[in-house]
């Protein structure tokens, strides 16, 4: 779905957060694994099945309090076939449930090739006179070093399919200032890829002002996000890094505007491994669902979603 | 394997070819595609087994022609989690016959995640007391937006398991110079990644005097493939966009040096749809063995490896 969808599920739930689902092994209470392996070996088929047990039960308990879930194909993909299969089954049972769901997948590559990244997340493959989607999530991560035509498949499976892509713009990670800062000539690169995005994004503002091509910003660079918030009113940001990256509910509430809208906030780990902050591997879901309200308690305090 | 074992199966086929298995549907014979929907369905797992037996056949048919495969990740992923086991199945196999296997998967990550996707492509997944090589290959494609810590985690498994990656520097398709050509500010913003490619090299020079480090250079840019020689004679060069994509052999032959080392060619479209241009859908893999033969014979009139 487009950028409404997820503006609408915010205003709901009165709140910006995105669920990061972004299970690495260690983050899965043991008693599961180990339950998995007994019935499974030690295989990557059983580590999967430890993460779907784990995301169903987390998307169970998150359902009334987070409007969105991004999922980090990076953790899926480390388990093979069998981690795409969670990645696409927890896909589908959490849109069921009612969520936005982003594909956090950062893919990038020339034209033809950005057309199958596009049908695999956004899109649809056709099989004889079948079209089936492979992942279909309402918007994906992309990057944007190949330039436009790297882009332009996605637009035209978001045209199609009413979807939306998030571009990474500025990101959290210490060394993201090697190429994003640098000066192209008179303005930072991240600089020059918010205007790209600002530009893809022309087709497909919506009703609150927002376009459908959002940007990625961390929350561990107020003053970047402050300064993108003023200068590209247009843009809808996803926002990383707040909580164990380091961002505050102060940093996190620049990327809103006065209505409260503009922005999602994301939180993975936090999430994810309440569990072992609280010691409380049994009851993992109602840790995640604590820490979920929590969050949700904090930004509303720098932040009014209407 | 690292690079200097690329560097060596290239001198035994006296062949700077990497094939490129991007196979989407259009590609395939449709007796092929045919054959499975009648077993299956108009399923994603009958085009992946259509495409299964597809690669086998021509990594079958190229063996002794061909020292390197390239396979472009998207495509895989375009068939769900069936098409993500094909292209473990097709590395796997790949490797047994002898071949050097790139992933072709760009991807790029903050730094615990792109720990993810380097153990998911180079190194190892631990369930219980097991580690699990998840797609097992010999390289990967990797993206520098974010910065040196989201490609630490890819030079700690190189280390490990005696791997290499290739980092996007100046790519092949058209928007391209969008960001890469941006003046940062006194030199192109592809050069500031080369500059830090050739940094993560380092501590990876083999034999050959190359580091397993590599980096991506479209032949569609053949001054700055000849600017990029000189400059970093220790950064080996894998280069697509030769032929379908308008590089000519001449082009290409500015990224070896004087020993006909350096780079590695990609043909990907000319050797999977040969079969097309020949009208021969049943001998697909001898048409495509005969266009890697016609490749071969024509990099070698530019080109002299040893």
């Amino acid at each position: 779905m487009g950028i409404d969808a997820l503006i609408e599920r915010i205003r709901d739930k009165r709140n910006p957060t995105v669920a990061g689902l972004d299970p690495r092994l260690e983050h899965l209470p043991p008693w599961l694994l180990a339950e998995e392996i007994a019935a499974s070996g030690e295989t990557l088929a059983a580590a999967a099945n430890a993460v779907r047990r784990f995301n169903t039960a987390l998307l169970d308990a998150l359902a009334d309090v987070v409007p969105a879930v991004k999922l980090q194909s990076a953790c899926y993909e480390a388990l093979g076939p069998e981690g795409m299969a969670v990645l696409r089954d927890s896909i589908a049972y959490a849109r069921a449930l009612g969520y936005y769901v982003i594909a956090d997948a950062k893919r990038g590559d020339i034209g033809s090739t950005a057309e199958c990244y596009s049908a695999a997340f956004l899109g649809r493959v056709r099989v004889g006179q079948t079209d089936i989607a492979p992942f279909d999530a309402d918007a994906v991560t992309v990057n944007p070093y190949q330039g436009s035509d790297s882009i332009k498949p996605f637009l035209e499976d978001m045209k199609t399919y009413d979807r939306a892509i998030f571009v990474l713009g500025r990101t959290s990670n210490r060394s993201s200032s090697e190429l994003q800062m640098l000066c192209v000539p008179d303005r930072p690169l991240y600089r020059a890829v918010a205007d790209l995005t600002d530009r893809w994004g022309m087709p497909f503002v919506g009703k609150y002002g927002y376009t459908s091509v959002g940007l990625v910003v961390g929350a561990t660079q107020p003053s970047e996000i402050r300064e993108l918030r003023e200068h590209f009113p247009q843009l809808f940001f996803l926002v990383p890094g707040y909580g164990a990256q380091g961002g505050t509910a102060w940093d996190v509430s620049r990327a809103f505007d006065r209505m409260g809208r503009g922005a999602i906030v994301n939180s993975s780990r936090a999430i994810l491994c309440a569990w072992q902050k609280k010691g409380a591997p049994e009851n993992f879901a109602e840790a995640a669902r604590a820490e979920a309200l929590r969050m949700k308690e904090e930004l509303g305090k720098c932040i009014q979603c209407m």
